[in-house]
């Protein structure tokens, strides 16, 4: 099984090879990162240009039996399912159905302000809007999640106040808005005095695992079948000074 | 695991139990029915009746780590969700979110034209109503499903026949809108030249395990808590006359 | 006029029938209470037990030319629709109809928090949840809603309080949002400066007399038609334990 | 009680007063048509010129307990609201609340192909846009809707041909789309085999009459509340010639 | 191109078309007011009145290649389509099409309370009530709006703290809901620290021009088709005194 | 004014520039591609890396006061905005928008079946799904639409015939769904009686040069902020095989 972290951060795609390997049943989880682009994606440009260099990372591989694209709320999915023969799933579509199963309404708690529209409108295109309480954002950054993850960093706090504001808005589920945010979980739910907390990361592995089981996998009667084979042209330039060095 | 159908035919409990053992990895399936109800639920009365008697149902098991409600459409999974302190799954929600992992589009084919409105209704309020291409009806009562879904009767071709309206209003992935339908799901996929065909019982006890593996369950912060202790009045009379023999 | 309370609380079904026959202008009320049940249905699991439990006590009964359902965002109207040849109005409908003929947005002022999810979702299937601003719980339990109508209880007070919020929030009437509120829609409506309140017993047993002079009843062309005839199975059991008496 | 006629044609305002009154148990009702304005709302910019007639007609009042909007899907009801300190119900409201009382989904058969924008827009502003399977056009104007009440015009086949029609996409119920078509509700419902026909004017008189029983009117307490007084300008001049004789 | 205000003050179509002829590229600009209705349109009464009044406006008109409608919010551009045979911009429809084209999403702050209703219904009639993240009131009368815009009234602190409401509430555009608070755009986005701001009028003409110069005009294949001939009465009466002097 | 094709085809392009720039009253058009990616975007794989092709494309220009995104239903343009600190306007957004100034519904007619979820999806967030009829494929490759809007080629007919199904579906307004339909759109409307058709190239032209006169940009106050600046991994690989050559 092909895990798919959206970002370029080692890191990141290490903690979130430990959360699906530990998650997955019957399969050997493959993580791997795209070979250019963002450390992190926390907005829409970053999102874009990750969906890309996810969709080719997935198409640099061969031999895998499902992809499971572990970038919460972020672009590409369906490029993926048009690449891909075998069955994708999102980790937002993982986290939100989890969510759905367990209560009546979830609430998003993410890492950054710049991530909440990009993840508002996937949401709204899973379909789901309706059952969402809202999506919040921590404050902390995808690069200090792996920290807060371990225990290393006080964000856990700031996770469980904006969560406590989604449970006032009606909320019984939280969701973890983020991979990197792989095993905090259990830590928040003990936190919120039991509520449950979901985990995209290790959910999508599981679903991933009851379509193989199933003998499902993504439709190739509709918009998800392969792109007819026409001219592309190759990439020849680095990317441009404005995006890769934006700061300077 | 416990695994309820909705309804008091025996054979049709048989052929869910068959599909969910076979679907289920680790868990044991104990499939179970009513003790009182309808032997089919094909419309709101009987779905309602029904949902109460497969409360009572469950409220009489002991043990068991994870429920299966096998009623597609049918009402009572949030009342089971309050009884139980134990992941909950309907193979309503299981079917649909399984079918958005797959297509972008879902069509759902069903038994009798009595039970499109509650099936409508409850994928109105699992949220994803914009995702759903639409429900029809095949003609198959519940009580023929078994013999279709072993080949001995002629209904597959009503349920391709409905398939392919769906398929032609946009749905790429087929949903089975009944519990009785289970081993349908590949056959009526290869007729339809692979178009995926989800059968939700197989789905549900799956999603079921990836929430006992995850150690999720339904919440308890929202309106699934238990409820109050409070003086109930006890059942003296039978069904009235007028809903256990009807056509009488 | 059959008027049903949905719980088995006596003193309920006396005060829904006072409001039921002060509303009726031609109709004889006859209020009846299921034969069992638990005396207040204040979430779901209570509500889809008394939704069999009302449709069984409907079919119980010979002559009566309309049904007014007395449960406020209770299930099983479209049950009852299916068992009757009478025009069939729910209190929720009632109230939710008529707030929308007063103003431009309603909100509703219910019992517990326990609740809230099971009007949300019938007020969303009924279709006005855009003409809503709004559903909250006064934490006034059904069994001591006919004190506070009685004004033996400073309930009212929280009512108000609640009320006010749905004011600021946009709401421009109020409805009653418990069948056992009978009586306090004018006393609210006082402390609210003329606010209307809506109190759907009553509008629902008017309502029920339009259609009944009007010589409108249940479609029996759609999902409302008769329940086929077929098996049922009789029920021997009493209440398990868990349900009858939950905190012992 | 003021029953309002959105056009200036005297035999509609005297049909209206005549299905009406048939349906008031206590008022006396007072059938009025506008001063000025088209004799048929057929289309957005009749309707609009008729909403300020209509508006005007009801300030010409002076005792009166209620109004009854007769014009199907026109526009001004919330102007008269403002106007009016008594109950104020339009036939467009009263039809579709009562068919949702009686059927899962409804269809509305009006007059011209015209008309259906606005009906289409007024249903969605009442927000009950989710609960029609329709709107159509018979192709019969306003001017020939009173022969085809009294069974001069052969038009019945036309409305019979839309309802089927909708019937086909999921209504169980019917409405009249035009307070002309006043005592065809029977008629229509006839030759559908008995599927429930709702003419608005009947059920606004007796929606009307349910408030005025209840002690109802319309809340003061948000947009409806009296406009403040300021100066208003006066008409000196004659309908534009491009309006008042557009084939001219 | 003709600039039709929706209220007889003249102070207010003088401040309009100071706005629209600055924004106006080629067009001359016209701007003009009705014969007769209120000084103001604050509210569902007048909006309907002044709806009227602007249509005859229109028709008194001969030649105009273009018209635009300035009054936020108000009643009766679907009847100018159907008068005119050139493109008719709403400057709500201008404001909040281009506020979409600026942010995810947008807020908009206008004069009045009572004003609120109808703005929301007009948003939901355009189609993207899902972009806004409300609508607010300054308490700003459109009598003192354009002492407002012309920097003689404190009120602009009124429309900053609302405008900083709806920020908090997720908007990232803000849109002027009043045609008389042209050139407070600037202003106001230099008090909001450079969140655009949207001024319809201005915005109106130009989408106007666009397309003019496209060639584009209202569709005559639907509901903007003009009306049939047919017998209209003339007005002979004055405006009722409930209306004219509603305070006296 | 940077116009900016969203596929690499050079014709197209060209296409493309001679709309804009015979839409633009005082901006010189620039028109550009990619410099890599595929040779039209037919579906969600393609869409999603022209996506990062068209925002690496916009981040090599320096100076430019608008950009037009000029792929229909295309992703990205969010990125964009993050991106530019001028305005950007959508060929998608600004044909729907001006759709909806023209008539009560739109329909979209545009190139291949692949494409039909993409641009359907893209409505949805752009928040205008309830004013569609539809949208629908004609069969013309995007490689293809030159020659048909140089009427070399017959492709015209099939346009007419998907419209007209539209037509009949409700829609008064016909929006061409391909940018390099340019051209097309006065001939289609000839064809279809006068229908209006809108070409979204030129109006996005028309509508930024709009926001340059108001002085009005993107948004730096929410989602559309600039990223934060990161560390960026380089691109060094080629495109995979199995996107470049993926019928080899």
């Amino acid at each position: 099984m092909l895990v798919v972290n959206c970002n370029t951060d080692e890191q990141v795609t290490a903690g979130i090879a430990r959360t699906a390997q530990a998650a997955a049943r019957t399969s050997v989880v493959r993580a791997v990162q795209p070979t250019w682009g963002p450390t992190s994606a926390e907005g829409y440009l970053e999102s874009y240009l990750s969906a890309a260099a996810v969709i080719e990372r997935v198409a640099q591989e061969r031999t895998y039996d499902a992809v499971v694209l572990a970038g919460f709320g972020e672009h590409g999915r369906e490029g993926v399912r048009q690449l891909a023969s075998v069955p994708v799933v999102d980790i937002t579509e993982a986290a939100v159905f989890t969510a759905c199963l367990l209560g009546h309404r979830f609430g998003v708690v993410t890492t950054l302000e710049s991530t909440l529209a990009g993840i508002t409108d996937t949401i709204e295109l899973i379909g789901l809007a309706g059952r969402s309480a809202g999506v919040r954002a921590s404050g902390i950054p995808v690069s200090h999640a792996g920290a807060v993850a371990e225990g290393e960093d006080p964000g856990l706090e700031a996770l469980e106040r904006e969560a406590r504001v989604l449970l006032d808005a009606g909320a019984d589920v939280i969701v973890l808005g983020c991979a990197a945010f792989g095993g905090l979980d259990r830590r928040l739910s003990e936190r919120l005095g039991g509520v449950p907390v979901v985990d995209g990361v290790g959910q999508a592995v599981r679903m991933a695992e009851t379509l193989l089981a199933a003998g499902l996998s993504t439709s190739k009667h509709g918009p998800f079948a392969p792109p007819r084979a026409k001219v592309w042209t190759e990439r020849t330039l680095p990317l441009p000074a404005k995006i890769s060095r934006p700061g300077v």
